[in-house]
């Protein structure tokens, strides 16, 4: 350290901000059931959006592109994708676990009155490749942090999302007229709730377990242990 | 409406908790410079690794493996993969573009006292295949969500966290031993910084600039005037 020179230290947010924030990462749900008709008014969207806007992006790329869909007529085609994708995934389950994976309510594309499709542009010139030699997948991951910032501003302000990935993309593509360069990344479902659950459904319902952090985490190099537990991690 | 039934509507957070999820998502930062040497204690690793794992993940998944990396010969290792990555980087650029390009500091490996690997095993078992027959990528983007929740958390505990992604993978899979099946999703550096820059480091450069929100904009479809706007979007 320079004789004079002293170095600061940032803060971090006091008490009760660090526990919003906290508040905002746990009890965020994936969520299926219970959308309410009433629409989220446009500002409410925005401020939503911009959140997701905000999201860190490699080269500064911002290569996602926002569709909100309101349009019935719209939702009602997607929700005809999701029926023919969900039977197929049912089909392919056998006994107890075929029932229970019949027995969950996954979408909630028609009862939310609005859906958020989420596409990236990985050609896009923005941001001048910085970032994207070695690692090009970083547009799309860029893409999804958006959709987790929108995710958590969305739980603060007490609208649920569901993001609905038993849908077969190419139907979905043609449904909103993306063209083929375009990647499609998320489908959401949002709108007012009658409530979050307090803990996930996948979780009340039996279908996974909730994986001790200490079993995720290792130090200076990959735990090979991580293969070896198979199923039982 | 069943007369006699009253539907409920999830409240959001207070306006003070609202304000600090989005304060966590406008001011964080990708921080390359002014890591402080000291570490972070293990308390508060734990909390933001438990903020990672509290992400969504397709089917209940929980794809995610976590490498933190303290090792100091070990981020030599990485930063070595990184200069290489980047003097190619820098190669690729001519004139103005370069110059300012390697004028840019876009790591904090040897500086950051911890780094974060994070991997996604694709193959896992957990959560049985749910969400996934048509859209399998989305257990990568689970890991993606993971960060972005780590990344938030740490903004409100004034940590610092980099996206390095100027790296090639395949030797940093050699370096932490990942095996094959694994897809090796970001390589962070983390750690208590000086300051958090009021405006994204590559803005003030001048390197990118921000797209206004209505521009990524559209309803219903995709709007192909996106595809015209070229780089002036």
């Amino acid at each position: 350290m320079v004789e004079g020179m002293e170095v600061t230290r940032a803060v971090g947010f006091d008490e009760n901000e660090r526990r919003a924030v906290y508040r905002a990462i746990h009890e965020r749900r994936d969520v299926r059931r219970g959308f309410l008709p009433e629409p989220i008014p446009d500002e409410l969207l925005n401020r939503l959006l911009e959140a997701a806007h905000n999201a860190p992006s490699v080269g500064m790329m911002q290569p996602w592109r926002f569709i909100v869909i309101r349009d019935f007529a719209v939702r009602q085609t997607i929700h005809e994708i999701f029926i023919d994708a969900n039977q197929q995934a049912r089909d392919s389950y056998e006994g107890e676990q075929q029932k229970n994976y019949a027995g969950m309510k996954l979408e909630g594309i028609l009862e939310a009155p609005q859906n958020l499709c989420i596409v990236c542009d990985s050609q896009s010139s923005q941001g001048h490749q910085l970032g994207r030699r070695t690692m090009p997948e970083t547009a799309l991951y860029s893409a999804v942090c958006a959709i987790q910032n929108l995710w958590l501003a969305a739980r603060a302000e007490g609208v649920g999302v569901g993001w609905v990935s038993i849908l077969e993309p190419n139907r979905v593509r043609r449904a909103l007229e993306i063209p083929e360069h375009i990647t499609l990344v998320a489908y959401l479902c949002l709108g007012y709730v009658e409530a979050f659950a307090g803990v996930p459904d996948l979780e009340r319902s039996g279908w996974e377990k909730r994986t001790p952090l200490e079993r995720v985490l290792s130090f200076d190099r990959y735990d090979s242990g991580w293969d070896k537990q198979g199923t039982a991690l």
